[in-house]
């Protein structure tokens, strides 16, 4: 099968969801619904916070979901399968509950981000595909909004297609890069799927091409008046490429009164380089032309660029990036956390582990976010549905020192998970991506700047409701049974 | 658009391929024939070599290359491209030569895995997905050669799909790991597009879902009796999860005379838990369990594990594998080595760098593998495609301590780029996923045990050509002019 041919996702599962879904059809457990909890353990890079991306993608998934002809032949082929889960799974379509945090919202270890509610097979088939977007989008917007923070206003676009774990890597991270904060990308397809602006000049070839570094250039502006962006560093930065680019904006551009022009260096010291080529264009005439700076950067790197003087006006981020390679995974899990009785009442659930952090917070859960009067949010606040929340003081604790508590009586919550799906109908106005961008950057205005920053942020609160604890300590004193 | 919707991944490109594209034809660049070389320039992880992978996905996507309406259409509203090139890529599809090394080869930092000759704007074009597809599958296919040689033996699975960057990290993930030794995935559809077997048994939901572990495992066992892997930590795993399985085992496999079953640990310490388990199932009859651990492994954890006495029959690795977190990168980059003028003289090209290391090998170049009488090989010999290697004794000299050299008179040459695309048609008989595996495998064992040391190993030699070398310095006098 190519590879680009139409790849069915529903496929895209762990096999043990399939023989799972196979074994509840079989043992009657086919109409057991369940809930399930995607959480994650920590925040990348030691962070104070990440950004949810990747439930749009989630949202196609699930409208998506079916198996065809095909698929079937090949799972009857495996020879695990009974005729009579084939024949569930030929008509099969998605008929559960999804809530879920909206896109480009800050979020905290140990929160659902989303929850599912929905039949045994439902629930179990979507967790691969559910784990992976959120994982992938997630992380890439997490990295994205420290890159850009770090640049501190200046333009950061992404440039890391080449270096992207395979294609969906590139096209979905660059949209995730987007709601992370980057202003564009170089990769084509991602403007025409998503409108994540892409754009682009010259590469090293271009310069190659021609006899000469000034030919070369020259071309370039008469083809490209408006959008001329030079890469300089194909043979000597300062001795031919910046001259050569002032020579050829004298002569293409100025007579044309075109005074945007640009510059871009990819290899060699960037805070030396730049402060020069800065020297060498005021002293032109060129204030206008900007400084675009490219080669392995991350926020670490930029921030210590900025901290030196160096003139950079923007950042093309590549690897570092799109594949997050500080710490290329974000740990999302899926947990199950109640399934309901015949009656219809939701009985809890819980995993134990020999590693406390993977023990999983038990029952269908609501999750609050907790705002001051400066609309500044200080906690996340965890309660069982069923519980009424925001009429009384709330009592944040720490669910492990549980000494550690505060009575807060001037609170603004806001319930963060919000219905996506019911009864497998999709129930959400899905933004668009320039309004999710818009959303992520309004509420990294609720963040207090302890929170954001890159080392060593302060630990933001995500508490359990009293009653939500108390389940926890039950079912762990019970061990589960 | 929709992700799953068919993709036309010629747009996966950056867009400046596009901005040159344009310009190539607008300066009468149209025809000139250029070359191009795919190398890296370190193995991830300070290993020894790397195992080259994704070839079969480039010739498809070269196979695809084409342009619809709905592209041309969004690359007119960009503004910047001229009908003709429109028009042009309307009719486009590649019509250039492209030579790799065949898939499951080892490769070596600074040689061409794959060279193209074409048109400027074909070769330009085509750069971001040859690089993307090249780079993540050889990533992968390179770490996973890692972890199953820490395996000694042993069994290791793919199972990181949901930590995966994106969809097709995750399919042409198990793709590569695949073809760097693991022996299957979880990920299903892996196995229906490529083959490489899926497999799976349950996920802690499934202990969840019943009232007790017991009952749990009996289910299981009892639907899938030649299929049971019991994953035993959900609760306790020596308290309960051992016992009930030894029970089950006993109660519903016994009795139909089956001896093979499994199970599986995901949290805890390995080594401790393991050596338990072997003992408790051992003494039950049970040897014949087979013991499968899965919770953040590599190399290292691997080795350790197995130097302590664990026993595990079976390593299930996922995030550390599906994103090589260790080295998230691959850096493969697509360089400029000649073109061709109107005679069809070629007439090589150099980048110069700050970075010496980013310089490249000029001209249209073949690549040896140096082998000895005992069929291993010890260096890699690039010379000219016009050269004559192999009718005279060998000079490899180090390129930079270009005093450290040895004459070989007693050696065996192979040719490791062999013909993919002859004027746009494939030549390559393509190998089966399976073929390329039996390949890598008869590869790893043409290498010295000192280059495959995961720490320091032995720096295999990639010489050039007297004549080679002397043109690059040539070139590198004139600074590229």
């Amino acid at each position: 099968m190519k590879q680009n041919d139409k790849l069915n996702l529903t496929m895209l599962c762990d096999f043990y969801e399939l023989t799972m879904g196979n074994g509840y059809l079989e043992c009657g457990f086919k109409d057991r619904v369940c809930y399930f909890d995607v959480f994650f353990r920590r925040v990348p890079d030691g962070g104070g916070f990440a950004v949810c991306a990747g439930l749009d993608q989630v949202i196609d998934y699930i409208l998506d979901l079916h198996f065809d002809d095909a698929d079937i032949e090949y799972l009857r082929s495996r020879g695990l399968f009974t005729e009579d889960f084939l024949s569930y799974l030929r008509n099969f379509h998605f008929s559960g509950d999804i809530w879920a945090i909206p896109e480009g919202t800050p979020i905290f270890p140990g929160e659902p981000i989303m929850t599912v509610r929905a039949p045994a097979i439902d629930a179990q088939l979507i967790e691969t595909y559910v784990l992976l977007e959120l994982n992938h989008q997630s992380l890439i917007a997490t990295k994205a909004s420290r890159i850009c923070r770090a640049a501190e206003g200046r333009t950061v676009l992404e440039f890391g297609s080449r270096r992207a774990q395979g294609t969906d890597a590139a096209i979905t991270g660059a949209r995730a890069a987007y709601i992370g904060g980057c202003a564009g990308t170089a990769c084509t397809i991602s403007d025409q799927m998503y409108g994540v602006k892409a754009g682009g000049t010259m590469a090293h070839s271009w310069v190659q091409m021609f006899d000469s570094e000034y030919e070369a250039f020259k071309t370039y502006c008469e083809v490209y008046p408006t959008n001329a962006t030079l890469l300089v560093d194909t043979y000597d930065t300062l001795g031919s490429g910046i001259p050569n680019a002032i020579r050829v904006f004298n002569e293409v551009l100025k007579p044309k009164g075109i005074t945007k022009c640009g510059i871009r260096l990819d290899s060699g010291d960037m805070a030396y380089l730049t402060r020069k080529a800065r020297k060498m264009l005021d002293k032109a005439g060129w204030q206008s032309c900007t400084i675009t700076c490219s080669n392995s950067l991350d926020e670490h790197l930029i921030t210590d660029l900025i901290r030196q003087g160096a003139f950079i006006d923007c950042f093309g981020v590549g690897e570092r990036l799109i594949t997050a390679r500080s710490e290329s995974v974000f740990g999302g899990v899926y947990k199950l956390t109640a399934v309901e009785d015949a009656e219809g009442n939701i009985i809890p659930k819980i995993k134990i582990s020999e590693n406390a952090a993977k023990i999983t917070n038990p029952g269908f859960k609501k999750v609050y976010r907790v705002f001051d009067d400066s609309g500044k949010c200080y906690a996340d606040y965890i309660a069982l549905c069923d519980e009424e929340v925001g009429k009384e003081p709330l009592v944040l604790f720490d669910p492990v020192d549980t000494w550690k508590r505060r009575v807060e009586s001037d609170y603004v919550l806001r319930e963060l998970l919000v219905p996506i799906f019911a009864r497998g109908e999709l129930v959400y106005e899905r933004p668009t991506l320039q309004q999710i961008r818009a959303h992520a950057d309004a509420e990294l205005d609720t963040l207090w700047d302890e929170v954001k920053r890159f080392d060593n942020p302060h630990n933001y609160y995500v508490d359990l409701s009293p009653k939500l604890w108390d389940l926890k300590q039950e079912l762990l004193l019970k061990r589960g049974k």
